[in-house]
């Protein structure tokens, strides 16, 4: 396990889908910032299952409680205990999975790693476990933008095969995104999206995306090469949220198929008088450090390994088995996969702001 | 800077372009293992420029100094100090550059992070920088191959708009993507991407490309979630490497426009008697860990930024300028990729193997 | 901050002593390992004060809740959330003391570091803090136990000017360390430190003491050189204990005064064929790493600072000011500070165990 | 191992005694900071051996070179390669101690925790591994000097039964320090101190002592609580020093023996108006945090292990051993210790200060 994320803004999280309890401690948090409860709620509510018919009907309140490091309504610099209570432990609905591991999912791994499992949903490998992160990175999104007016949205661009046309440079709020439930701001991509879920869903499937993301008004100079550029960084925060398959930076796949000449993003001086890029195919970062463009990225998730459809596979101990999901489970992942996205595109920023700090000192 | 790589091998790296030597210490290694720089000097040698017409003909004899931590041909699992010094350097190359920030190069986002920058060359971002952790990773191959027969290869699977045919599952062996100078196993795309090169480097422009990377033989059981996922450090490991702009891991992008009742991996018991998976749409994990089956990845490199067309950009003051960089530049750096893509592989795989010792002891 | 300790079992705390809770994170613990909230009460009641008239008579429950990481009374491998909630929160008790920091309290520092301070008790200084890791510890203990028969026992060796007689070798036991309050297994000495407390209680004052600790069955070759070994991260838990000035291992500060050849420890056969030594001022290690010797230290406590005497010191403001701290206060901690000494040995040898795991495997 | 010491000024060193080389990277030094071999040089030759007829006179030049991180007298902010090449490889005088590990060395500990150890010399349990941390240091002396005119010095204040006066609060120089071969400025005590480790080399025998350390002129608000405090760095970072056995800082062990009320240090306006304390009995910390007075510690050092008296041992396999160390052998390491204490000191303390910026900025 390692379940810690950070160098100065350091974040540790606990949790199984069917414990007591999920949560995180925020170590390192800058002291005499205001914070209250109601400051990380709205992200957590974002992410929670149950917002619409698009996901998971489960229905969890998500509360969050914060245990310490806040008094007064401001942080004290010390540990920012975070916790949200587990309400809904239904172990029956998964009674069935004990004997053979569900494809693609992280059953028979953890078998393989730990020696056993949890019992009952998928333990740690739970979407659930998400809930500390996003909760300290909303901690992280509101100091991001107090300081520097840093906004982070990001959208689902793409359902199966279904795009949404190139938002990236046109300034999406959050409003946009969340107008409707596929939290595509193409509004006739997402009626698309919609109905293909509904289709997937009906069909006891599932059925991937991709979300894109953009981060404007970061400072000039984050990042730590060479091992910790900043891409390199925000591709092991994306690549750490269940289900993703992949993470590209501004041209990502598409980049390897040009030629420097026009993959090159030439500088022009900004009507503030700083350097700026006339295009921005570097996605905001150059020689792994950031340059004052919006940071701009994409991450594929695969569709979700929990169906109801029957599928052929094999018990742990290698005998043919035929196995049939029992219970609701969300045919599409992306869109509650957004405040995740974001949550963790503040960590990785914020963290790299105070490891700036003693540069600009 | 974050120069150090690895929780139990870890290593720490050195060195700009121009200064007096590269290099890299490997803490952790384990000891009673046998190695002497002609281990080492392979990879080395297959990352060094100047090795056909298809790359930068600058002339680096780059051979390895074991500097400590070695004694009579056997680790001591004290710390093996490597060391590569520097032969070639030619500053003057460079002096136009001051002035003018290279678009898409460190120039600009060093300058504004440490308030300076190498006066010369890339400095610390540049390729040569490469050689410590290739050195490292190589000791990394050695073990991990000794042990577990593990094998790793990695090769150019795409340049600008030429594909080479999936040889994902084909069990490429190095002989074979060194057969020709653009490392390609599909001679057929080799030829056609080789006269693509030719053609850019004619015309003073450069081209990306994409490396696919296929590591078999690999224990069960690798990898930390939830942050040190198996693929979010190797996703890590790999965007820290200069120029790559994309990481994508078994299905990966394609992956998102899957439904899960194709995407799902079926268990199936293999002939050992162990369980393995009909597909690999996983790339070789599921929940973060890794599940036995090849671990099969693509990283996507952007064309370099250095070209000698001129190029319409602005000084450091904001000044229109034009700039035409001298000397010879790679006009595309993926095939000397191909070894440091498989040494950040293995430093990735035996970091996780000795994290996992503790479980299995 | 830094509230995380550990590099493979791996502790991260939270919590004020007036806040809603205290606890700790544990990440790393092995799976399958046995483990209920009665494993971890029984330090922790030590740890609690109120146990006598020795020590402050605030009544805390501090009752361990298990968040996550465990179920059907095993260990998952997945992190452990513990949890103590906060019942005795009085912030009038501390309100005069807002303007004026106290003397060699952590007021002053805090308020400097952070630009705030918690506006009661001592926040994240009080003893209070120690209660996550005592939890952790606990565990730690346990498992150490159960693999290889380890003891840890630290008890009183002195209280202001009274001396224990040595029992470093005598095999003490945590029952005899418990026969009386003040925790000194020599009774004569225990009955003339209790009467000193008192004593000194009685006169609002408070006194320092030293503690001894033994820890016995340890595997040999525990420690990573050279940063990192037994012995500095062993100091390096001490001295994270609240009020403590010195640590010394095996004839420490004694051993200074010695000569080579009688200080140096002869090898001869054990009767199980392995190899100890025939004294012990090495302390049971060499070179950084564990021997198989008992380990055996000493940590000095200074007088507790918050005392009922009259004391003149300055606000922040630098006013001339008197102090006289209401309320009740530990006129000696040594007591209690037992179990968290007992409980950072067992994190500081457990984390070893782990680390030297990937070397025997 | 663990070679790596630092969170921000992140320290790896590497180097056995015998080997080809010894050295350092320093990854995170800030920019733009003045730096060549000759500010690096003085610290080492002060710890290099042969300078005295005290220390043993294997003649080593020990002269550092800067590998990179450095162009133009400048600090790059890259990493900092440093190598001192070893000169003196004489084997040979070691070859007799294969079978019989020396009494409280390293040689058992080594084998028992690697399976093996450096044929000759104490290999990485040499003093020589210090070279690399020596170096390092005295960079970071030298930012803490011209940032905060931070003076850090070390001496001798004890060796065997000879006690220096107290010289804590008279602002001793380090040329005071040098002016004797014992480094000890308290010329009466110096002198009985020399004849003492003089009779003691005669008689083949070695002998311990204790070093005082003051830090002046060090920033409030260092330290990161609850496991960083500054004294339990400090601490970890002495103990790591070879043939330590004990750390104390402020009052101490002689603290634990005091009444709160004389203890405590009562706070007083400085002259410039800043909060100090009339008494220094915390040594320069608060709950983990420094407060701006001197901090003053104390390190215990064992008398070398590897002395020319016949001792009774046993060989690795437990037979009846005499064991008689060839060739000449420093009699009393503390003279030499001196640098290596202050620029550990100097690391402790500037990676607290890089980590404390950002709560500054």
């Amino acid at each position: 396990m390692s379940s810690t994320f950070g160098t100065l803004f350091k974040v540790s999280t606990f949790g199984e889908s069917h414990g007591k309890a999920v949560g995180a401690i925020v170590d390192g948090c800058p002291a005499n910032f205001s914070l209250c409860e109601s400051d990380i709620q709205p992200q957590l509510s974002r992410r929670r299952p149950g917002q619409s018919d698009m996901t998971t009907p489960r229905d969890e309140a998500d509360q969050v409680t914060i245990l310490s490091g806040v008094e007064n309504g401001r942080t004290l610099g010390t540990p920012i205990g975070l916790m949200v209570n587990n309400r809904d432990q239904r172990p029956g609905d998964y009674g069935e999975m004990s004997n053979v591991p569900r494809p693609s999912h992280a059953d028979f791994t953890y078998q393989m790693k730990y020696g056993n499992r949890a019992s009952s949903g998928g333990g740690r490998s739970s979407a659930r476990e998400t809930i500390g992160r996003v909760a300290a990175g909303a901690i992280a999104e509101k100091i991001l933008s107090e300081r520097y007016g840093t906004r982070i949205t990001a959208w689902v661009s793409s359902v199966g095969d279904i795009d949404a046309r190139d938002l990236a440079g046109e300034g999406v709020a959050r409003e946009q995104v969340d107008a409707n439930i596929i939290r595509c701001p193409d509004e006739a991509a997402a009626r698309r999206m919609i109905e293909l879920v509904a289709a997937t869903r009906d069909r006891k499937d599932s059925v991937g995306g991709v979300l894109t993301c953009v981060a404007e008004n970061i400072p000039v100079g984050l990042g730590e090469p060479i091992f910790d550029k900043f891409e390199a960084k925000l591709a092991q925060a994306m690549l750490s949220i269940p289900a993703t398959k992949g993470f590209e930076i501004g041209s990502g796949f598409a980049g390897a198929r040009m030629f420097g000449s026009s993959h090159n993003d030439p500088f022009l001086r900004r009507p503030d008088g700083s350097l700026g890029t006339a295009t921005n195919n570097s996605g905001g970062v150059q020689g792994g450090i950031t340059n004052g463009e919006p940071v701009v990225f994409r991450v594929a998730f695969k569709p979700p390994a929990t169906i109801g459809l029957a599928q052929e596979s094999a018990t742990f101990a290698g005998e043919p088995a035929v196995l049939e999901a029992k219970g609701r489970h969300d045919p599409c992942v992306v869109p509650r996969a957004v405040p995740i996205v974001e949550t963790m595109t503040a960590l990785v920023l914020l963290d790299f702001v105070l490891r700036q700090a003693y540069r600009n000192a």
